[in-house]
């Protein structure tokens, strides 16, 4: 990915998104013993970064493809996106959830005009289906994380904080299918002052870890984890990015993220789903190796069903 | 109230309190059929406008009486913001508190350094209890909304939101003990352009509606709502202003309060606690009337205990 591309794209789907808030929380900078800007993609459209690189996506299509419309599976926040985006640009989208996807999740891509199939929740479901959709109405596949032109839009969320805080010496963030981090760590690259980008990630479905440190990429034998936005696994596109530009990679507990999460909704008043407090559960853990920098934390999404919440 | 005290308590208290954000909501606006501009008070220190007041309050005291401590009763809030407020100035904050506060808010007291003495959950075993340590250690007594340094405090809020929207034709906010929209009414007064002021209330809890329309002060026999912080009665000083200043109370049902704030939590991803969607739930259930208007709402706070929701 070029320096330019990462410009362009920001041009080009910044009528469509919010450049989100970034905030910060003297408690919590106290908590940590570092200096903590959270740039607050739960404020994003439909409630996620997702929206970006869908919408970059989106924008990238031919004409002709366009009018035959776009498939994607998604256990929830880039199916929302994708419907949303779609809709904004007058495209159809047929979008794969498994059937263990968040309610509220299934809800917001019915509301945004997205047609939903239903499948099993493993990943080879979600691809068998979304292939047979594809084939059947001549949909282009948009896969969610691994998409070079959604990995670019995602990235678009660093820049934006960059841009008013160039200092960060650090940068946090989720990893679930690794388009966050993987376009974060090139924006950082880019637009950073040595900016080191590092990962934080469920032990519960620790892939992205064992990838990074094995070469290859590895899978999940379980997902058992509260963060349900991390279940997926690195891409041919994403896992070299990330081998290439990310620092480290910190595994947390569940108890960690949940209580990550509290920490953020009492002290900062803000909705955040557990998968954004990932990031800041990975700092908390290691905090010690973080005094006194100043860091930033992508807060991914704020999409979670207020009638199951982990507290 | 003077105008001139309103713009001297703001650059009094300035140094002591945030200057909170103005958010919308789209969907919300359609939702409602109405440009809604909310003042975020649950980003206010503390989480609350209560911090206003009491700040205030406190810098109005003479240096004498200020080494004596102060004392106040409080289901919550106020107690937390004096607390707060006194721990910044160096003076003791004494807390009568209701068997019954919620935990998240007892601790909120401890951790800012305030002395709470727990009693019986009636407005008597409160004043008696505050009036016993008055005695006893000399401290002042603070009134949680009928002090009149408190009203012009809690007004600051609305005066903000009017410097960067003055041409609102409507501020809705909750009542409880009155100082909140009492306030708001004075700063709409002097610098809205003719900006209305209307009042929400639950009908748990509907003393101000009576108090309005039979000219006296009016009580609660129980205080069944959700809504914490709105179980207190108007007072001597909150009383007048309110019968000369607001235009209309509107009254809610305990499920259009809960409702108003899930709708807060699910689409503008913020923590308000149950008092403050009472505004948002007042106007919502009378939306007809406010069709096409730019209106504000004061969103009181967002101390809120995660372990009990209604939701």
């Amino acid at each position: 990915m070029e320096k330019q591309e990462l410009l362009e794209c920001h041009e080009r789907i910044k009528p469509y998104i919010h450049n989100t808030p970034v905030l910060h929380s003297r408690l919590i900078d106290r908590l940590v013993g570092a200096e903590i800007l959270f740039k607050c993609e739960n404020f994003q459209r439909m409630g996620a970064y997702k929206m970006r690189g869908a919408t970059n996506a989106l924008l990238r299509l031919p004409e002709s493809e366009r009018a035959r419309g776009v498939v994607t599976h998604s256990s929830g926040n880039f199916a929302q996106a994708l419907a949303l985006a779609a809709q904004s640009l007058d495209i159809k989208a047929h979008i794969v959830m498994p059937s263990t996807a968040p309610v509220v999740k299934k809800a917001g891509v019915l509301e945004y005009g997205g047609e939903i199939t239903i499948c099993e929740p493993t990943l080879e479901a979600r691809n068998r289906t979304a292939e047979l959709i594809s084939k059947e109405t001549g949909a282009t596949f948009i896969h969610p994380s691994n998409e070079p032109d959604v990995i670019v839009g995602q990235g678009t969320a660093a820049l934006e904080l960059l841009e008013v805080s160039p200092d960060l010496q650090f940068l946090f963030a989720p990893i679930g299918g690794g388009g966050l981090i993987a376009g974060t760590a090139m924006a950082s690259h880019y637009f950073g002052m040595d900016c080191k980008v590092i990962g934080g990630e469920p032990f519960e479905v620790d892939d992205a870890y064992r990838s990074f440190h094995s070469g290859k990429i590895e899978t999940n034998s379980s997902t058992n984890t509260v963060a349900d936005g991390l279940k997926t696994v690195l891409g041919s596109n994403t896992f070299p990015i990330i081998r290439q530009y990310v620092t480290d990679i910190i595994r947390v507990t569940e108890e960690e993220i949940i209580s990550a999460m509290r920490l953020i909704w009492e002290r900062m008043k803000i909705i955040v789903e557990p998968s954004s407090a990932v990031a800041l559960a990975a700092l908390i853990r290691e905090k010690d190796q973080y005094s006194g920098k100043r860091i930033g934390i992508i807060i991914s999404g704020g999409n979670v069903d207020l009638s199951r919440l982990p507290f």
